[in-house]
């Protein structure tokens, strides 16, 4: 039979004043670390030694699930044999005391029903026990059992314990706010960067990969809603077990996504094969069992405008999820940081569409009004784009930098933007022009650039326009500019309209056959046009960059 | 004379066994608390308590200055009159405690000479004093001294102390840890925010707002470097102090801020005002003596467009700068929280220029274009750009969603735009048109729809060209089209196309006076043109929207 002895037994014999001030002195000096794991030990080491035991275990209590977790083993005995166990919260001695809410004492462990086969370390003959409760306000939170005691100061250790489990709880909340701390400037950081991000693919790769890190989740998964908003698409997915390409798209209205999108509600689940909004087919897409997961939805804010062009309203735009965290289950935290990476992402698509499309409008307006000019005159239908696409095809040769193939790009396209200005009579003239009326049409280079130079934002693309019939020789007009005098926009365009002038079909010629054409413009390299810029298309050319169509020449 | 006793006196007589570890277990109960003042009201009422004494007071003490700072007083004397005392670190009995790491016990205060003046509680007759240091890792980081003692467990009260600091320190983190994440999660929701806003002025309005709270600074003042770069002009400052308007400008090679904007750096000083880089004329035009200062860069990012846009690199484009932390000064948490703020804050300055600057070289080049298509018939030069702006004044008047104005703003430019399929020879024909010259004329408005139908953003403005020669009575072109079947916009933009064409030139009649003009506008409500939209006409004519200028009408 076990015999427990009543609370509180202070043994005068155990202990005496001096004796507790110094191991109060020592709990101080322990107390000083802010390492829950060092503290842990150098406490349990301390309670050992106070009762002249040969070794001793911890254990947490998870008030949840009603059962102790191992924690730590200390003394002569330090293997880890008990590392992940788990018991009931009432079984054992260590239960007993748990239950009771104070220490058990057992003198002949070998004669105790209760000792339990599982809990017991390994190496060392096991003769007696004291089992105690750590209590943090009244409550217990962990129990500590140490065996082969020499010295049973009952009281003392039930404080230490109490101590210990009280320091543990500060030491665990300081470094768990650390950690989130830093979680929070890592996101911080992240916002900005994100927000720089204006390529789309490449701002989805990088939150995934975030999402991932900030997480610690075994994989990270963004939907889009489609246009209508009927199905959700895949964009892109993180982890150790990315779903496969081709792009998976889910109906807006099935999967745990599928409500959070629908809904705006955020889904925080330990087990989400078990929900039944769980939509299995993307397990066996991926090859990844659902356990924990946790879902966000993708919600753009309103975007304040200003001015005359006023404020867009907030809507949800899809979903981001993370799948499985590697340790424990999502926490409030983790909702936090993955709603903020969320709405940023939101934000960030959309006005990454934005851009797109102010882009898209100003280049397709410009484009549509002056095929509108070109189709006055039906020989020169298309030439403006034409010339434009050869141009770019050209520029993207001598590696210009983004900014000046752009401007190469609409210099080129609005090159004959001053024909404007010259009667149609003259533009459509089936015949051969007078000297009247060629002197009307060398006007345009002139009128173009005079058009453009109201824009300030195009001034750099003005000497496309003024400059496009200039020779490298001297002998172009307006101005009768040499060399590098040209800018290189005008030198790059001289050469596009020049082979798309020969290879088209004219009121008093039909079109040139494409190797005459090659042909007159590499004989005119360092005369009519830039030996530079004519290298650099017949590069394009070779490349396939430059191509022949029906009826004309064009870029694919 | 003092009679101080050596250290450690452990006196057998005052405690026992029982009450130390009684204590003990007071101590835990105490320290389960995570608010620091509690907790040092609480240690500091038990080591009163535990000595006998009547009272009893504590200092921290502030180890760069060499001084101790009053803390707090507990016992019988409460009061506060010692609120904000500093001591030299030595000074005093508790000086000599701290000096001497160890308790001195003065059993006779009134013939102490160390005996300070200051730092004696009112109220109560004060007959003897324990002073002793708390130790944390074996340094004095505070002091205790009670006053009318009855007992003198030395050792016990030196043990409780010093888990008082460590206690003390631990919560402190937690505290600041806590408070930091607090800021951390504003700031990262603010973010969010701040990147929706693309209107600058209210965007800097925002940040000012929240950096003065997030710093808890007596003034924050944001600076842009003007064009050139020669000078800080600052935007806007919050506080309550505000730097009074107009706007400063500063030399770029001035100031602080300056120095910061020159050279990216962080500036972070507890005394400004006696740093050789500040600037006395922004004191003088606030008002404000600068005292504690940090100021940071407003770099912006590299901002990845992607595609065929590239990269753009990150710059400095102005500072932020808070002055005065109402308590203590700036630290590195702040210096994060005001660089991630100034980042976002250049960053979304940036973009929100680009939009502004798309936004305009889009409107400004279709302005360019169409004024040129105008220009080819001296009579109707300028008329597409009147015929927008009354069309905007009149629909700001229907008070029209920002979208749509934009869109009548946009329509009304291109109204004309199929002219460039009708010939020049019938568009400047000075004389009267004939029937089939007329059936020319007609096509403009379907022409003018088939050219911007290729771009898809600009569908929704389409029946602004086609319809705008519609008549609510169905008597119009080309389709006969009655009332509301006529696009707001077209209808809209009849009115304005209408009273420019009656207030201007033509080859065959002069231009109308004004109030004839307005007549007919008037009375074409209903047959030609729609009564609401004429209404929005004259409210927008009353209100001096719509304004005659030299020769024609203009909007201002």
């Amino acid at each position: 039979m076990s015999r427990s002895e009543p609370y509180p037994p202070t043994d005068p014999t155990a202990v005496d004043v001096q004796q507790v001030l110094d191991v109060m002195s020592r709990a101080n000096e322990i107390s000083s670390t802010t390492e829950s794991q060092e503290l842990l030990e150098q406490m349990l080491d301390l309670i050992i030694e106070v009762c002249g035991a040969d070794t001793g275990t911890m254990y947490l209590l998870d008030a949840e699930r009603h059962e102790l977790s191992f924690q730590l083993v200390r003394g002569q005995v330090r293997e880890a044999s008990l590392t992940g166990m788990r018991i009931p919260e009432d079984e054992g001695i260590v239960g007993a005391a748990v239950q009771q809410r104070r220490p058990v004492v057992v003198e002949d462990l070998a004669s105790d029903p209760r000792w339990s086969k599982i809990a017991r370390p390994q190496g060392v003959v096991l003769r007696n026990t004291i089992a105690f409760p750590l209590l943090l306000r009244g409550r217990p939170e962990a129990a500590i059992q140490v065996f082969n005691f020499r010295k049973k100061p009952l009281h003392l250790i039930q404080m230490l314990g109490n101590r210990m489990i009280a320091e543990y709880e500060k030491t665990v909340l300081l470094q768990t706010s650390r950690a989130y701390g830093s979680k929070l400037e890592r996101l911080l950081k992240l916002m900005t960067q994100i927000s720089a991000t204006l390529d789309k693919d490449r701002l989805i790769e990088r939150i995934l990969d975030e999402a991932h890190r900030l997480l610690d989740a075994e994989g990270v998964s963004l939907f889009l809603l489609d246009d209508p908003g009927h199905e959700l698409i895949l964009h892109s997915s993180k982890g150790e077990h990315p779903i496969p390409e081709p792009v998976v798209r889910l109906p807006v209205d099935a999967g745990i996504i599928g409500y959070v999108v629908r809904s705006g509600e955020v889904v925080c689940l330990r087990d989400a094969a078990g929900d039944p909004r769980h939509y299995p087919e993307i397990d066996r897409l991926s090859g990844v069992t659902t356990r924990s997961l946790l879902a966000v939805p993708l919600r753009m804010p309103d975007v304040i405008f200003g001015q005359e062009r006023g404020i867009t309203e907030g809507r949800i735009i899809g979903g981001l999820e993370a799948i499985n965290k590697q340790a424990g289950e999502f926490s409030q935290d983790d909702v936090l940081l993955l709603s903020s990476l969320a709405q940023q992402t939101a934000l960030v698509i959309y006005l990454s569409n934005l851009y797109t499309e102010a882009d898209e409008l100003f280049v397709n307006t410009v484009r549509a009004l002056v095929a509108a000019i070109d189709a006055k005159d039906p020989y020169t239908e298309g030439h403006s784009q034409r010339v434009s696409e050869y141009s770019v095809a050209m520029a993207s040769e001598l590696d210009l930098p983004p900014r000046v193939v752009q401007q190469v790009r609409l210099g080129a396209l609005l090159h004959d933007i001053g024909k404007i200005g010259v009667p149609d009579t003259i533009l459509r003239k089936p015949d051969r022009l007078t000297a009247e009326e060629y002197a009307e049409i060398k006007k345009h280079p002139l009128i173009g650039a005079k058009i453009i130079e109201s824009v300030h934002q195009l001034e750099e693309i003005v000497p496309a326009l003024a400059q496009h019939h200039e020779r490298v020789d001297g002998k172009g007009y307006p101005l009768g500019l040499e060399g590098e005098n040209i800018s290189m926009i005008a030198r790059l365009v001289a050469v596009a309209d020049t082979f798309d002038a020969l290879t088209s079909e004219r009121p008093y010629r039909p079109a040139m056959n494409l190797e005459d054409a090659l042909d007159i413009i590499r004989k005119s390299a360092g005369s009519q046009l830039d030996a530079r810029c004519v290298d650099a298309f017949f590069r394009a050319y070779l490349k396939g960059k430059i191509k022949l169509k029906s009826g004309g020449l064009t870029n694919e």
